[in-house]
C-alpha cells in the first residue's frame, strides 16, 4: 500500500522540436516551473530520479543528466539517480520518487524527465530500440511492431483502421486546449487514413511524433503536505512490471493488466472509480487496447467505447486530455511525468477548457520496450484528491 | 536512519575479459549465484535494480538490461529498474534496493551490476566519458584529470609517486587470495613506477584495469532475514551524493567527506569504528586520498597509513582486501556491488586466506562521473553484523 505520498508541484515545457536547447535548458525549465508550482525553492529538494531513455546513444550523455539540470538550477550535494526504462523511464523516475518519500528518510524528492530526440548523431541511420539495430536494418521498428499488434487487435474485434483514426482526431481536439502539447491543429479521420503510410494499418497521423522535452514533479511527505498553500495530490499506487505477454499474437498487453491489477489493489479501488486517464497512446491503435488491458472497459469494447465518444472530453472516462503521446508529444523521459502534470491538473480542477468535470481520481499508465517481449515494461500510478 | 535492512546472499563473476561472455550470461552467474548463497530461489526476488554505466554507448543497449538477466533467469513479471551513475552505477543500485527495502512494499530485492567494457563500438575512438568527447580529442581522459589530482595531493603532503605505487603492490597482494580478480600475480613497486607511463605521475599499473564483470546482492527485509539460516548482513546506512567540489585544485574529493558524513550519522558510528573498507582506488592516488576523505585517518596522512601497513591485511584498518579496483578490476555497473561482495563475505567471516580478524563493521565507498564536478559523485555504504 502507498500512503502519506502527494504530488505538491508540477511543471514541464512545451513538447516539440527545439534544436537550440539543451538537455539542462529543457531541465531545468521544468523543475524551476515546478518547484514554483509547489512554492517550495530548488534548495529544499532533497533527493533527485532522473529518467531519459536515448540520451546516452544519441547525446553521449549516459549518465549524470539529473546532475547537469540540478546544476544548473545551482543545487549540488543532493542524492542524484539515473533511470532508465525506455519510454517508461520518466514514470519509472516518478515510481523511485514516490518509494524514496515512502522511506522515511526525504520528504521532497523530485522526479524528472528529460529527453532530446531531435538530433541524430549519425545522418541516415534510423533510430532502432534498445538491442535492435539487426532487426532495425530489415525495418522490424516500432511502427511495424505495432502494426502487428493492430492487425491481431482489429481481427479479434472486427474493426478496421477507419475506427482507429478516431483516436488521433479525439486526441488532436484535447490537444487543442494544451499549451504544451507539439501538435494543437484539429484534424479529421480524413486526414489520419490518407496521410503516408507508415506500416500498415498505421499511417503517420496514427503514430506519436518524436521530439523534445522535460517535466518534473515534486513528491512530498505527508509533513510537507501539510505545511504547504498549494492544493497537493496523493498518490495512491506505484505499480511497475517488466517482461510478460507477447502484444503480436494477442493484441493485447498482458504486462498492463497486471500492473493495471497490482495498483489497483495497492489503492483498494477499482478502474470504475477513475475519472480521468493518461495512457500510452503511442499509436492509435494502443489507446484502444489500452482501454481494455487497463480494465476501463470490457473486454473487446476498446473501439466501441472510443466511438461512443466515452473516452472523448465530456465522456463517461476522458483519456488522454492532454492530447497524450498523438499530440502532445513523446520525448520518452519526459513523457511519464508529463502524464503525471496533466492528471494532477486535472484532479486539481485547473485543466482549463480541458477539464473533466469533478475529476478526483486519475490514473496514469507507460509501456516501453516492446519488440523484446522479455523487456517490454509497464509502469501504472494512481492518484486522487 | 537505516533499519531493518539485510543483505542476505551475494554473487559475483570473476572480472577478466570475456569476449565471449555476453551481458545477460555474466549478469545471470552473478543472480544464480547470489539466490544460492542466501537459500532462496530467484522467483522470490520481488524488485530488481540494475546498475551499468556503458551498456549503451558500448553495446547499443541503454535500457532493459536488468529485464534481459531476469529473463535469462526465467524471471518475468516483476518491477525491474536501471540505475545509471558513472562508475558508481552498482552502488546507487544497491542504495535503489535498500531503500526499496524500507519502503515496506518488498521483502527481497535484488541489486545488480553488470558491465561489458572489453568490446568498443567503433575502433580507434578512444572510450570518453560521458560528454568529454570533446576534451577526450585532446587527452583530457579519467587518467589525465586523477594525474592533476595527484599532483595536487601530493604537493600538499610532501609524497612522491614512489609512495604511491605501494597502493598497487598492496592491493595486488590482497588480491592472489581473491578468485574472483582480474589480476593476481604479485608486483613490486618497481614494476609499478616502471610500466608504461599514462599520465604522470600515473603508470600503467597505478590505473586500475577495465573489463567485464557482474555482481549481485539480495537486500531483504527483518522478517525474511529472521526466517533465513543464512548469516545475514545488516546494512546501517546509505550516503549518495552529487556534484560538489573540484579535487584538481584541492587534492581531496569534497563529495566523499560529504557523503561519508552523512553515512556515519545515519549509522550513529564514526570512522574508528570501521574494521575494513573496500573504496574507489581507480589509481593508486585516489586510494590514499580516500582514506583521508572518509575520515579514516587524520589529514595529510594518508600515506602515512599505507606505508606503515595500516591498510594493508593485518593492519590496524585494511583497505580493498579484494584487490580493490586496482587488481580486482572495475567493470562500472558491477563494481559497487562488488565491494559489497568484498564486505559481506568479510563480516561473515567468509573471507579466507585475506579474512581480517573480528570485522563486524564495515565500509564500502564508489566515485564516478569527475572530470565534470557538477556531476561527479559518491556513494558510501556501512555494514555491520
Amino acid at each position: 500500500m502507498v500512503t502519506g505520498v502527494h504530488v505538491a508541484g508540477i511543471g514541464m515545457t512545451p513538447f516539440g522540436k527545439f534544436p537550440q536547447r539543451g538537455l539542462e535548458d529543457l531541465g531545468l525549465a521544468a523543475v524551476l516551473a515546478a518547484v514554483d508550482d509547489a512554492g517550495l525553492h530548488q534548495r529544499e529538494i532533497q533527493a533527485v530520479y532522473a529518467g531519459h531513455a536515448r540520451t546516452g546513444r544519441l547525446l553521449g550523455r549516459e549518465n549524470g543528466v539529473g546532475q547537469l539540470v540540478m546544476a544548473a538550477a545551482g543545487v549540488r550535494g543532493i542524492p542524484v539517480t539515473g533511470v532508465g526504462n525506455f519510454c517508461a523511464s520518466g514514470s519509472t523516475a516518478f515510481r523511485e520518487a514516490v518509494l524514496a518519500v515512502m522511506t522515511g528518510l526525504y520528504d521532497v524528492v523530485l522526479a524528472l524527465g528529460v529527453e532530446k530526440l531531435s538530433v541524430r548523431p549519425e545522418k541516415g541511420k534510423p533510430l532502432t530500440s534498445d538491442g535492435m539495430e539487426f532487426e532495425g536494418e530489415f525495418g522490424f521498428t516500432p511502427p511495424a511492431f505495432f502494426a502487428l499488434v493492430a492487425k491481431s487487435y482489429l481481427a479479434e474485434i472486427g474493426a478496421d483502421a477507419a475506427d482507429l483514426a478516431h483516436v488521433a482526431v479525439k486526441n488532436r481536439a484535447h490537444a487543442q486546449h494544451n499549451p504544451y502539447a507539439q501538435y494543437r491543429d484539429p484534424i479529421s479521420a480524413e486526414e489520419v487514413l490518407t496521410s503516408r503510410m507508415i506500416a500498415d494499418p498505421l499511417t503517420l497521423l496514427s503514430c506519436c511524433p518524436t521530439g523534445d522535452g522535460a517535466a518534473a514533479a515534486l513528491v512530498v511527505s505527508d509533513r510537507v503536505a501539510a505545511r504547504l498553500d498549494r492544493k497537493t495530490v496523493r498518490v495512491g499506487a506505484t505499480a511497475l512490471l517488466s517482461g510478460c505477454g507477447d502484444p503480436t499474437a494477442t493484441g493485447h498487453f498482458e504486462v498492463d493488466t497486471r500492473a493495471a491489477r497490482v495498483a489497483y489493489e495497492q489503492a483498494g479501488i477499482g478502474p470504475e472509480d477513475i475519472d480521468v486517464a493518461e495512457v500510452h497512446d503511442a499509436f492509435t491503435v494502443t489507446e484502444v487496447i489500452h482501454y481494455e488491458d487497463l480494465l476501463l472497459c470490457p473486454p473487446g469494447e476498446g473501439v466501441k467505447y472510443l466511438l461512443d465518444g466515452r473516452t472523448s472530453l465530456g465522456g463517461q472516462i476522458p483519456v488522454s486530455t492532454s492530447g497524450g503521446l498523438m499530440s502532445k508529444g513523446h520525448p520518452l523521459g519526459a513523457t511519464g511525468i508529463a502524464q503525471v502534470h496533466e492528471i494532477v491538473t486535472q484532479l486539481r480542477g485547473e485543466a482549463g477548457p480541458r477539464q473533466v468535470a469533478g475529476a478526483s481520481t486519475g490514473l496514469t499508465h507507460c509501456a516501453g520496450g516492446f519488440l523484446d517481449n522479455d523487456v517490454a515494461v509497464s509502469a501504472v500510478h494512481l492518484f486522487s484528491v
